[in-house]
């Protein structure tokens, strides 16, 4: 059986953004992702700083227990970009054996099938401030594919740093009307490990989205949030 | 046509808290509660300190517009009580009509048919720092009836102020396993006006709120989540 490079394992915290946010939740970090990000606050997935360790699926159920203990019955799996890995599908497979939720986030430019099992996929396709590119036509048959699904949840997250992603969002959103769409204050600060400062610095960019999306016609139906662990705890891995 | 005594109607701006947190939306805040929380943040709808003024549907919709243009789909009617009027059934109709989606918070006490068309309804149970007494059968039936639904969500929210509040929140997850259950932290300073100082006190009290969950075993399946609305702007009215 293929092994999955996981980078960190930790919880049982909350998860800070989107869709699931404030969910009670452990995190299995894989690293490695197809993109580079300007503004990435977890380069430390890909950029060789950090080095994964290979375990099996069962390997990472035993350190979700280690860890969690009883305390736990949702499990996200986060990265890089996850999708990177078909063997995660056994991971997968053995959470929902377990009874476990299971939540994901990928940027959509790789498919795999066990999307299709996730409770809540997040698809955060990334703006202009990324110097990444989107390929609409991927990202449509991602968002297609995830919409047929009953019982389970899809979103779209776009993050922001300023008015061109703004500008990407309502793109976005005019695309997939249909699809929540979440609004999210970017962090240009991943280094900074002045807490204080870092605080006051993210809430002025969340207010100031907020005002701009609150004036727009075309973001009509979305959510704006900031995000909650980088307001309590900073920049710091592993929480 | 019996009109509705309103406090406030203010937005676009963001849902701060609960099972829609983010959300741009209109608020509609009614006046008047059949409850008295000791530290109740919207006591101004029922202490006598501010006038509600009576509208009927059609004005509070011309208001609605008024202030939102068409930059809203989405209108929140919080309070006091909503639950109050049963004749706020002619607003939920109007705004169903216009496209509108809804939500409402209440603490249960009161049942009114139009929460069966609301879209989204957070049940609010006053844990024992309110100085409020739960009645579990009344709850029961208002639960039951809200679930009952399809294609509209409905979820508990308990504000936590304290290790007995916490207790109380382990027994409404208990006798309610399957209604998603926010706890959120409770803002025991609603009269501070030193914003900065409010925002670290409210977030080392969510620190705190975090931690006391993660370790819990029987508080598994919970969303944890500040008031965003009191971190942007502090104890600021109609924002
Ligand atoms: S897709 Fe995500 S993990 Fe990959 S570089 Fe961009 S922000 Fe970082
Ligand atoms: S139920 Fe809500 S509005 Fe009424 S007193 Fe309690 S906190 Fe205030």
């Amino acid at each position: 059986m293929k092994k999955i490079p996981v980078l960190e394992i930790f919880g049982p915290t909350v998860q800070g953004e989107g869709m699931v946010i404030g969910q009670k939740t452990m995190f299995v970090r894989v690293g490695g992702c197809d993109y580079r990000c300007a503004w990435c606050d977890s380069s430390f997935t890909w950029d060789g700083s950090q080095r994964a360790t290979l375990l099996t699926a069962e390997e990472i159920l035993q350190k979700l227990e280690e860890k969690g203990k009883d305390t736990f019955c949702h499990v996200t799996i986060s990265g890089g970009n996850p999708a990177l890995y078909s063997q995660l599908e056994a991971l997968i497979t053995l959470l929902k054996e377990k009874g476990m939720k299971t939540a994901v986030e990928t940027q959509g430019s790789i498919w795999q099938e066990w999307m299709m099992m996730i409770d809540d996929v997040t698809i955060s396709p990334k703006p202009p401030s990324s110097n990444m590119t989107t390929d609409w036509k991927k990202l449509d048959l991602y968002i297609q594919r995830l919409t047929e699904r009953s019982q389970r949840r899809v979103s779209l997250k776009v993050v922001i740093f300023d008015k061109h992603d703004l500008r990407y969002a309502k793109k976005v959103h005019a695309r997939y009307p249909h699809v929540p769409l979440f609004l999210q204050t970017g962090n240009d600060e991943t280094k900074q490990d002045d807490t204080e400062w870092l605080l006051s610095h993210l809430l002025r960019k969340y207010e100031w989205l907020v005002e701009q999306v609150m004036q727009s016609k075309e973001l009509r139906n979305v959510k704006v949030l900031p995000q909650l662990h980088t307001l309590l705890w900073g920049n710091k891995q592993g929480v």
